[in-house]
């Protein structure tokens, strides 16, 4: 891909409603209109991308069982997290780059969150500004996800900067001290068409026409108790560490202060060859036993996953790369469409597994299908 | 789909024995004749269909042992259910709307089950009359599947009819108070092309042109505990609960006051990421051990499932889906020859497996393949 | 398929050795010569073909070990069975109508199997007369399979001529009361194009034009304890209960007095959704105990399942379908192929896991990979 | 295939600096450049190629955990094995006839590693001579693979001159006593087209035109406990003993002398029908106990699966036919490619892992995926 093809990224401009009939078809309909490089970057895994399907296979080894004659009408999934009373037990989680989807870039995502009602997770390589996304959210709730420095000093300046912009919780992204290997990034020669404002104070240049493995190259390559314990001093803000898929690294990780415990295998995208992040959630939520809550991501496509995340201990859930594709589909419309069909199945599962609200589903046996 | 496509629905005709090799056959040759809208509503489940094929896939964790050197000789199918005798231990079960398999309607279904010599059930979705489904029933015994109205009053009417039909028991079905996510007929946009008359006194409309969600949000939503006692007290009919998936609803419906359990997960038509129906009854016969009788649903496409089902604890079992094919292929003929074939495939499975009676297969062991 | 068309059924008539690579490739050399009829009766299964699936991915289940440092060169199969000494653990399955595969019948499988070194069964269902057949086994060992007449003196007929034959043992199949639901022969309307000229005596016609369900409901269709001591009673032979899967049955006919336990599931022929044949044989072995030998079929096509059977409690194996195709390719040059072909594939087998003779392989310990 | 064509084999002869997506990539790459007969032999395994492929889906019983919040920047995979220091835990494995995939032969593949900086198995089978592989090894370390003669004058001769190249170690080949059953071989009516100097002195012929068969039949069938006490005894070197896949073997090796265990089923190429290579490693792991160093092969083909063998006990894991199809497309610069790739892979997987060093693997714990 040469300079001058990086400029012209076509990357898609409508926006408008759109029909959801359920993610897997968005997936394909996203693929038709996002240029391959970017639609790749955004689906892709990687090695083998086993961990990236085990983690769809992974929900098949637990059912939700149908309940009966339960007190059960019009469920409601409204739950709060962290001091915000949000909508359903999801929010957005945080991705790279969303200007590879649709042109609005992370303000899109963010008007269609803020407008559903939920939390925007703000990723470091956001291709937006704080400000530009703000004209999105509009003062809804967000949270700041960091790739750090190597130079703490800067990494106050970034976190001075999301403070500013109003964020309520640091997000530290603890699983990609390196980048995966991205075999579809590599094979394509794919570099991101712009750069990333907040990480750029970093980098030895904006983040356009980099490749991912430089950028991360670039970021902290090591992270450690300390990261933690220097973010929550400095930012006296909630801290979540991300990329927990042991039950070690989530006591390790209150034992250095966090806030809470964010279940990921960074959608499959980072080491291939680990279990399905599902598979991972029940053995930590028991060590994390209630002190701090459990946000869980890679793998969501529907209610029914929700809901088994959520009785096997997760508090909420983030969603990733549905939210793209809805995005690229009908810009900041297609974000609320997308959230609002699972929200829709959600209620429709719960209702079918007699659930009445959020506490219920946590209560709820799971069957064990392997 | 326009009203005026809806009012031409061009339902099979034709009335005449089948040739029966196996009921997957009739699938694919009933998917020839049935309006595509239709088809896919009748053959369909939820979701991603997966509890629809964990509904096949789950017969083969348990293998029907071949047996020799047995006194069994011309085995015998024949069996009693609440009062009834059948012919072999399967009846028909509730399914709504047969008119998109066959002009003739539930009245085809019923006379071909009349014929062959076993129970009907008729479901409160019916497009035929009780009265028209007489015309083929000609007094065989038959049992009401009612979805209730959200007004008592015209429950007891509808109960009323039921009774002046001729029910013999009521089945309530209770994991269906709101519609499965039915992603085909979403994609065909799929109404009803007829109406409903049992029903119809509580709907906006007659039922046709109607959506499946549409009509299933002005039945009843909300099925507890109360319901299984007002229909037994007003009906004095005994009350089948059905939708069971889990022992504690089993022993939930049975402390209601229900006269059987009816174990199903509607065909996979509801809850999707649900176990197989067949992988929840072995623990739900433990705990109703014998007290009231078990109806299986939900998978039986041969004999050897029939056998499985009574070997893992159920009396008899409900045919759906392969009967109502037969009926769009042959009218209440095919519908005999689907039974028969059901009957003459079980006699087969009993005569291998060294079992002469109903009885006999009930302490068979399974062997376990998973 | 019209009597005329069966008069012109036409088996392959070569005579020749064949190169064997492996029996799955025989399979497919045979579907391209024998006609459809026959080759869908001899390699069908019933129902879903499930349990005749389950016969070949069952040796998977078990792994054999490579074993080194073992004091094991030009290993020695050999070994004897009911007093018979032979070149292999393996001997000839009974199958009826081998004219389906080659001109030469019976006659032809038997100069294969005599040539090569082990005992032929010769099937109730023959095609071919004992003496047609001798011509081919020309004094070698035979076993009688035997399908009982409802009418003992016709059956005291028949092992009179099987005596006078020089049977050394009686097989009776007791798994096969009645035909298992072959659907391939259904759907191709299959009858046999020839007689049998052994079991005629108690049929309405001669065998020819008569399908498999017709010929098995003429037949003995209640096989006991009873059978096994009037065969034994009258031939003074060993009795073989051929069609075992489960303990109970192997106690059953040892204390009916049989001389060995023949594990079989009829080659996935009979009763579908059954367990492999290779599944249940552990089970078996253990209660036998060694009192009488054990003979293992159904789905063995390479020394590795010999193996395998032979370290899970079989004394021998018997060989079907191959052999049978061998037959198709080549007449009794191509049966006596396909056992050279067992025979090597068997000792290269015995080598690498560490054996040097067939009681070293019952004492090997089997990897369990399931 | 005629003597005349055996000469005009057609091996690759580019040299140059290969890219690396992944090692399956390169496979097909090779099929697409090495002759047919050449490359089915490099690639092919025994029978049904269940092992061959077991070898693969072996990996996935284990997960690799990510971690994170650990002390690991820039991991370092160095270490080292009987002496020797190397920059990763990789060896070269003893693969024949390295000629098949490019001209330069072992030489090549000996200077590919060398130039990466790890250690060169020689093949008794290699169809260079020591001195030719020497101008690619110039110097680095190396170990000499034997196929035994029946002659232990020869064998004597053999040792002498792999000990007068330089040889630090012996590996005993004990799972060869005969060829694997390699179909495709022996469809391709394959021969070596070009001899081995080091074994023809035992060999009727040079190797040229030889069929594997026919080779391994004139080498040792019977390879004994003895015979580990005579090369160790003769050569004054470590022995170690290649082809144990059970527990009781790798006592036997040791208890004869072994100073090494190599943990391999011959790439699938032996016996088919055994276990994956890494489904054996820890069982056998568990009883070496660290007595004497663990090699492990078969089946490796990213830096994940060195990483789960790492962390089953192997020591250091042997590379074989990846680095073959980097010798195929790139002569010694696509082997020191191929070899880059592992390090790097390794290094990617061993920093997400939350691991700095060969001792932190060997710590790890793997994920249960079975």
């Amino acid at each position: 891909m040469t300079k001058k093809e990086v400029k012209v990224y076509d990357a898609p401009t409508k926006i408008q409603d759109i029909e959801v009939l359920n993610t897997y078809q968005l997936e394909k309909l996203a693929s038709d209109i996002v240029p391959k490089g970017g639609f790749d970057y955004i689906s892709g895994g990687s090695g083998d991308e086993f961990t990236l399907q085990r983690n769809q296979t992974a929900w098949q080894t637990k059912g939700v069982l149908p309940r009966v004659l339960a007190d059960v009408e019009h469920p409601d999934p409204s739950t709060s997290i962290l001091g915000h009373d949000i909508r359903a037990p999801f929010i957005m989680a945080p991705i790279a780059a969303h200007g590879l989807a649709h042109e609005t870039k992370e303000a899109g995502t963010a008007k269609g969150v803020a407008e559903f009602g939920t939390i925007m997770s703000i990723s470091a390589y956001s291709g937006a500004k704080f400000e530009e996304i703000e004209e999105g959210l509009n003062g809804g709730p967000r949270w700041f996800q960091i790739y750090m420095s190597k130079d703490d000093e800067l990494n106050k300046n970034i976190i001075d900067e999301a403070k500013a912009d109003g964020a309520t919780a640091i997000i530290l992204t603890a699983d990609a001290t390196l980048s995966g290997n991205r075999e579809k990034d590599i094979a394509n020669k794919f570099v991101y068409p712009f750069g990333m404002p907040i990480v750029s104070r970093y980098l030895t240049g904006s983040g356009a026409n980099m490749s991912l493995n430089n950028i991360y190259a670039q970021s902290k390559q090591k992270i450690t108790r300390e990261d933690v314990k220097f973010l929550k001093d400095y930012s006296d803000l909630p801290v979540l560490v991300k990329g927990i898929q042991s039950a070690d690294d989530a006591l390790l990780a209150i034992g250095a202060g966090a806030d809470g415990i964010w279940v990921s295998n960074h959608g499959g995208r980072q080491l291939d060859g680990a279990p399905g992040s599902f598979e991972t959630l029940e053995g930590i939520s028991k060590v994390v036993a209630g002190r701090v809550p459990i946000i869980f991501d890679s793998g969501v496509r529907r209610g029914e996953h929700i809901f088994k995340a959520l009785a096997s201990g997760a508090d909420i859930v983030a969603l990733g790369r549905p939210v793209l594709y809805g995005l690229a589909l009908g810009g900041w419309k297609g974000v609320r469409s997308v959230l609002e069909y699972f929200d829709e199945d959600l209620k429709r599962v719960m209702q079918l597994a007699g659930t009445q609200t959020i506490e219920d589903i946590k209560q709820a046996q799971l069957f064990d299908m392997k």
